[in-house]
């Protein structure tokens, strides 16, 4: 039972730990709500520059469209650290389930960062008919998580 | 009489399409000032990171240095096409000097950007002092920008 109550103080400090790692990137809860916001305000412009040319309203550019897959790429990885706990001030849509729906979100969150290498792989080889494919798979990663984790304007 | 005329004119022409192909971005002002904002936030994040580094108040961590300065790098290219004119709207704080001063708030741009891909370079290098030097250097391009260009908070 001693050894039990060791590892159980073991565990939850390594937990704590982990969660005090993502917030001490950020002095106050505020600058972590403004940046997962920024981050992912970047990464929506330039998806839907990519989405313009899929759906036909633009014309497509490889340059431009390798342009905005890689920044699309590097600002997917960015949000993540910052979440911590209790976290939903300000004008945050985020949804209390991102803590309390166990690995869901963080499934999600790796899911969109797969997709948006693959999506940026496209973008080099040129291949406009990858590209969509690309970008459709991109698209309903964001829309899952959304779906769950994300209030509704 | 008439030539000058139809050059003026032409000219006039050129410079309204410049003006509207960096507006045709965005779909409005309010989104062309969200997405300059949340460049310029991301960047000041990752920065704010670098100097921690620099200042001695975080232990130097070469590949976290790295993806800091490449997140800087990437981020310092893209504000500057979301400055339509007369987008002093919301809570911008740019000053409208920056579409009176001639090429002065474009120069600043461009160093910048000359001073993040030496930041870039410094951080791959893994030399301290050339990661302080070039950190500096970067640090001076902020400020000049923001003295002349940005409204004190």
């Amino acid at each position: 039972m001693k050894n039990k109550i060791k590892l159980s103080a073991a565990v939850l400090a390594l937990l704590m730990g982990a969660s005090f790692a993502a917030q001490a990137q950020f002095a106050k809860v505020e600058d972590a709500v403004e940046y997962r916001q920024a981050s992912l305000s970047v990464m929506g412009t330039h998806f839907g520059r990519i989405a313009a040319v899929v759906k036909g309203d633009k014309p497509y550019d490889k340059a431009a469209l390798e342009n905005d897959a890689a920044i699309v790429e590097m600002m997917s990885k960015l949000p993540w650290t910052a979440f911590p706990p209790n976290s939903i001030v300000g004008d945050s849509k985020a949804k209390p389930e991102i803590w309390t729906a166990g690995d869901k979100f963080k499934t999600d969150a790796d899911n969109l960062q797969a997709a948006t290498a693959k999506l940026s792989v496209a973008a080099k080889s040129g291949d406009l008919s990858a590209i969509k494919a690309a970008f459709g798979d991109t698209a309903k990663t964001c829309k899952t998580c959304h779906q769950d984790f994300k209030k509704k304007d």
